[in-house]
This record gives C-alpha cells, structure tokens and sequence, in this order.
C-alpha cells in the first residue's frame, strides 16, 4: 500500500495556511517537543493521559453529532465507524496505555475535567449545534488532523529521541499508517462536504470563509490550551 | 408608510419559482378557495384552529432554535422579537379568535394533535437540528411567507367575499400591514442569510441549491398537508 | 446460550400495558398478519421495503442522538455500537435483502419519502431535542422492541405460515436470537436509564411518567401509521 | 409591592447549600469585594464589561434553547419573554453602560471571547443539548440567581461604599427591585421543572440529584473563572 497522500492540501490546508502563527504553536508546542525528544515530565503527561481520556468521550459525543447532522450514506457511515471505533475499541486502548503509566480506569473516570480540556469539546459541540455539518467538521479538524501532522512529523524527524524515550509508542500511534489513514480520510470528507455546503476554492472569495477560518483558528488555539494544560498538572 | 415590498423577490421568488406546482397547491388550496369565498364549512375552520394553536407552539420552538442558530445580532433580535410575539401576543389573540368560533383555551391544549400538524414542525425542528440557520429558515418560509401571500392575494382579489364571510377576519389579519411587513422581514432575513451561508445567485447554479429547494419544496408540500387536514375534520 | 428474556417486565412493560390498545393495533396489525399468513401484497411489502431503508438513515441519526445526550460510558458504547451497525452493517444486509424483491440500491435512495415515515423519525429527533436521554429512548422503544415482538411473537405461532410464505425470512430476522438479544439489551438500558432520570416504579406515580408514556404511545401510534402506509403503496 | 422572596428557599436552596465553599467563593470573590468598596481597577472592570457584552449573546442563545426545550406554556413564554428582554432591551442597557466607560459597540463586538467566558456558555449550551430542560435551567442558575444574590446583599450592606463608587450603578442594576423580581420568576420555574421532571424533596435522595448538582456546582466554578477573568485584563 501506498504512503496515505499528505492532507494538507485541500481545505484543511488552506485552513492551517490561514493561522500560520497558531497552528506553529500547536504543532510545535512545547509538550510536544518533550515528546519528541523524551524531556516531558512524566506527571505532565500522565496528567494529559487522564484529561485524554475524559477528552475521547465527548469527542466521540461530537463525531456522533456529526451523524446526526449528516444526510448523505458515505458521511453516515464513515463518522459511524469513527465514533464506534473511538468508543469501543480506542478507549479501552487508551485505558490499557494508561495502565502501563499507573493510571487505572477508575481513576480515569474520576479525575476532574480540565476547563481547557472542557472548553475544546464544548465549544466543538456548539458549533455542531449552531451550524451545519461543514462547522462541526471544521471545529473537529483540529484535533484528528493536528495529532496526525505531529505524529507524521515526529516520526519522520530524525532528530526525535527513539531509544529510551518512553514516549517513542504515543508518537507510533500517532504517526502510524492507521491514524495516518483515518486522517486522510477524515481531510477527504472535509472537501466532500464543503463542495457540498457552498464553500468551494479559491477558499478565501467564499462568503462562509470568515465563520469557517474563525472556528478553525479557534479551535487550534484551544488545542494549544490543552497543551498548555499538560504542562501545569495539579500540585 | 409605503406598502411593503413583495416579498417574492430574491431567494424566497426562486424558492417559489422551482416547485410552482406544489407552492400553487399550497396558496391555492382548496381551503384557501373557501376561506376566499365563505364556502368552508364552519367545522372545517373550527379544526384548523385549534391544530393551529398546538402548531404555534412548535413554531415558536422552531424560531427559538433559530436564536439559537444565529451568530449575528439582527438575526438574534429579529428571530428572539418574533418569538416573543408568537408567545406572548399572538397565542393570546388566537384564543380570543377561537373563543369568537367556541373553543376555549382548555379545549384547544387538549386538542390532539393530527399527523399533519406534527409533521410539518417536526420536520422543520429536524432541518434546524440537522442544517444550519439557512436550512432552517428556509423550512419555516413556506409557513409565514405563504400566509402573507396568500392574505395578500386574497385581500386584494375583488372576487373575495367581503360581506357575510365569516372568515374575512382570517384574511384581513394575514393580509394586513402588521403580518406583511413582518414578512417582508422574515424574506430579507433570508436573503441575508443565504449571502452569508454561501447560497448566492444564480441560485440553481450554487452548490446548496438541490438540498435547499429540496427543503424548501417538502415544506410547502407539508403545508398542502395541512390544508388537506383542515378539510378532514374528525367525525 | 440460554433464551434472552422477554424485555416486557421493567418499564418497557408497563409503556406497553398503558397504551394497551395502540399497543395491540401495533403489533397486531393486518400488515403484521399478512406477513404471518403470507398474504401480503407483494407491492405493499416492496413499498415497505424502500421506506424501511430511508427509515434505517434516520433511525440511526436519532440512535447517535442518543450517544450525544449519553454520559456513562456503557449508554455511549451500546448506542455507537448499535449506530455502527445499522449503518455499516444492517443497511447493506437490507440492501441485499431488497435486491431479493427487485428493488436496487439507487432505487431505493431515489424513494420519496412517505409522510407517515418522516413523521415517526422527526417527532423522536424532536423528542431527543426538547427531553433527555429517557425521552429519547422511550421514543425509540416502540421500534426496536416491538419489532422484536412482533418476530418472537410470529415465530413462536404454530400458525405462522413456513412452507411458501415469502415473508419468512423477515420473520426470522426480527424473530432470530440476534435481534432478540439486540432488543433485551435495549430494554435493560430503558430501566438503567429511568433510573438515572428520576422514572422508578410504581412507574405511574412518577412526576414524569404522563409525560413518558404519552411519548411511548404517541410514538406507538406512528408505528400503526407506518403499518397502514406500508398497506397503501402508491398507485 | 412587597419585596420578593429571596429565592434561596427551593432546589435553588439547597443546590446553593450543596457546593457551598464554591458558592461562596462565587459571591464573595475579590472581584465583587472590589466593586462593594469602589477599589476594583477600572481597566478590570472595562475588560468584564466588554466580556459580559459578548457573554449575553450566548446566555440569550442558551435561554432560547431553553425554550426549544419546553413544553408548557407558561414555561415557553417565560424564557421567550426573557430572550426578548436580554437581546432587544438589556443589551442596548448594556452597550449604553459600557458608552460612559468609553467603550462604543463596535469595540464590544470585536472583542475576543476570553476562554473563561467562552467556556461558561458553552457548558451551559451542552448542559442543554445532552440534557434535558431542567438540567440546562440548573446550569443557567448560577448566573442568574448568582447575579441577584450578590445585588442583593451589596445593596442591604452598610459597609458598600456608596458615595464615590463608580459601581454603584452596577449594584443597583442587579440589586433592584426589577432584576430581583426576574431571578426569583427563574427560582420559581426551578422547582416547577423540576417537579415536573422527576427531581422532588429530599432533593438530595433523588435519582438525578448526584448529575443535578454536579452541573451546579461547575456552573458556579465557572462563574469563579469568570470573576478570576475580570481582575486579569489583557495586557
């Protein structure tokens, strides 16, 4: 099989081309250069692990709103199979992760939503609410788009710490043929639609354009909260 | 003051234009026919009334989820101030009016609702919830813009009974200035939207055109729907 | 595996026994009957066939309603898994089963949609929006639960047709241990859910039940008004 | 007229009394000290005007919701009749208010939304949309009710500085007659929802109490947040 084609091209593209400074910030955020070269704190990122958690739940309550909002059987489907899979198969990856950090689902299930945590996954679900399936897509692309560049970009970083660095098995995830392809697919999906809900290129001469950037541009700076978020756990 | 502006203009005159013969059905139904002339049987009005109070109801839920939808503070204003007329005058006046043909307003919220009443405004609520406000506003057009038209058409027709009809109340207030102008606004509103929401003229050549007049052609069959109910009295 | 339960007892139960009559008009129905004895007009069901595939879209846009208003992690999981399957599974086993009758995917897409189908999935959307999770699933009750007695029902009824009847197969389907499974594991989230939401027997001394179980018999009532369009495929 | 009741009797009460320590820090925050005494600075106070303009764009699209999600008359028109006030009268207030601290409009509206502003409303509208009408009026209480409780003991405190204050007038707003009436109107539809759903005394032996007072309880923290916003103005 073929390399998944980068899903930077497209409207995601334009989109991340349009919050240049902000997307930087996401993309290359400090956590995320603990990541990469392993100098992460480990309470800070068993502190992200369990916001993460509390995070795939109503993410998977706004991709479930996407099916709602959808009308065309591709659509249905294909946020069907994400919000099925986040739910009853991620998640338990995800707690199995967690475990192997000390962290059990209880405690998982226990511990407080973070405001910057709460605030990306609300404002995602009232931008479902107040718009079409276009906004919600465009509110949710931060988040599965972001985590595959970072991934992508990690892994393909020769400068990023692979021995001995306990994060090398989140930057797999994420960097990986799998969530690379859900990626691609979920920028597809993002074309597909707009082409349909009146946004089409030169992206920037269309009258939804300002609302469309604006809820992008937002979202990416909540993505950068909820770094900055992982870097100041509880005392 | 000078007489407002047809409404049909813009992108309610195109709606109207691409389903002629269903919007035709539905200003010219045989009801309407019989409020114009007198010949609709006194039960006959007596059961559109008191469906028309529950509808009402759903119809200011329906323009509060367009408050809900907007992100503008005339289509706020605009949207929140017809709701407050709805509630709180206009379902007043309406059980003073059915209190002139013998219904009171304990008998009204009694009245069960018919499958066509629901219909429409659960179809709308649908087309809010799935759409954006576009798509909403264009699934309560048929409602307060046909109304207008037919008022207006009636009002103006020589040919309508005046004197002895028992319903030129009924086409006076839909024909009169209040319930023209307001419209007229809802039409504006419309258009504004629509520029803003990427549906611009030509309308059939945008990419939202077919889901739009789609929308658009099933509410005005919905209204048919409900005049066809309004003919059908239970026993 | 032992036999799943009947999912009468509990709330489902006793829904059912407060609308006794829309009940058995439900399950009872002459379109239920002609499929028992075969002697349903192969037109009815082909047309029933094509407005259960556009139902099945919008079934599972209400059960993804129900992961949106859902906030424990087994209510999430049961209605993603169930909203998967319906679209990534049931949907094409339909598809199939139509081509069996004649009817080809685009045909079936192209179907307009009945005014007595549109009516049961948009008051449950509605009902999903005005009311909670509970409201929501008592509204989908009728559906999945009394499909699920119809087919026991059917099956377990010496009189039930077998050799020639081309209807069997439904009978089995809805009839068959899958789907009984399916519909006991529904039941038992209405009781795990009515009891999270403030609904616990005596169920009709409950603040809320006027309000649930005219929900359920609403919503029953438009499963007799699917029955009777199923009998009355246009000309 | 006689005073109104102090609207802390009811679920409003005894939610209050349930998250305490957080309530108090709510109605006691520096930020309100500061306007009791006159020593708030006045470029805090600028940035929560210019915040709170934004803020009462979602709050009316919350309460709007809130009318979606009725299903009684007085219910309906009470929230359409407030929606109405908010965004047709209190706003223009508002924007005069913030005129004399040199603040025009189109400086309001261009104000970013600060995350702790934005995250209010946001919980509030999926409070709403996951919930049911009770559970979003749980969640718009603690600004109403909050709002109220601090006019009120600000304006019956012999130590709030009146001569010289330039918050006086902000005191007064919230501590007068007409805004008292208003929040003990919405203590009052509390408990009438709530007997209506399924939430009755000894509140905290019901079913729904444990999510109900969660939803208080982090409404009230994140009004905290919103007092916290105010003394950290932008740069």
């Amino acid at each position: 099989m073929s390399a998944p084609r980068d899903p930077r091209g497209g409207l995601f593209g334009a989109l991340t081309a349009a919050c240049g400074a902000d997307w930087r910030a996401y993309v290359g955020h400090p956590f995320v250069r603990g990541l990469a070269d392993g100098s992460l704190p480990e309470r800070c990122f068993r502190h992200y692990l369990a916001q993460d958690y509390l995070f795939l739940l109503h993410y998977s309550r706004a991709w479930s709103l996407a099916v709602v909002k959808s009308d065309r059987l591709d659509d249905l489907r294909q946020s069907a199979a994400l919000v099925d899979l986040l739910l009853n198969h991620e998640i338990a990856l995800h707690v199995d992760f967690c475990g192997g950090w000390g962290l059990d689902e209880t405690a998982l299930a226990a511990t407080p939503e973070a405001p910057a945590n709460r605030l990306y996954t609300r404002y995602v679900m009232d931008r479902g609410l107040a718009g079409d399936l276009l906004d919600l897509l465009v509110a949710l692309a931060p988040c599965g788009l972001g985590y595959a560049e970072i991934g992508r970009r990690l892994l393909a970083d020769p400068a990023t710490k692979r021995e001995g660095n306990p994060y090398l098995p989140w930057i797999e995830l994420y960097g990986g043929a799998e969530f690379q392809e859900g990626a691609a697919a979920m920028a597809a999906q993002l074309d597909r639609v707009a082409g349909r809900r009146g946004l089409t290129p030169p992206w920037d001469g269309s009258a939804r354009w300002p609302s469309i950037s604006d809820t992008f541009a937002t979202a990416v700076r909540l993505e950068v909260g909820f770094w900055d978020m992982g870097l100041a756990p509880p005392a």
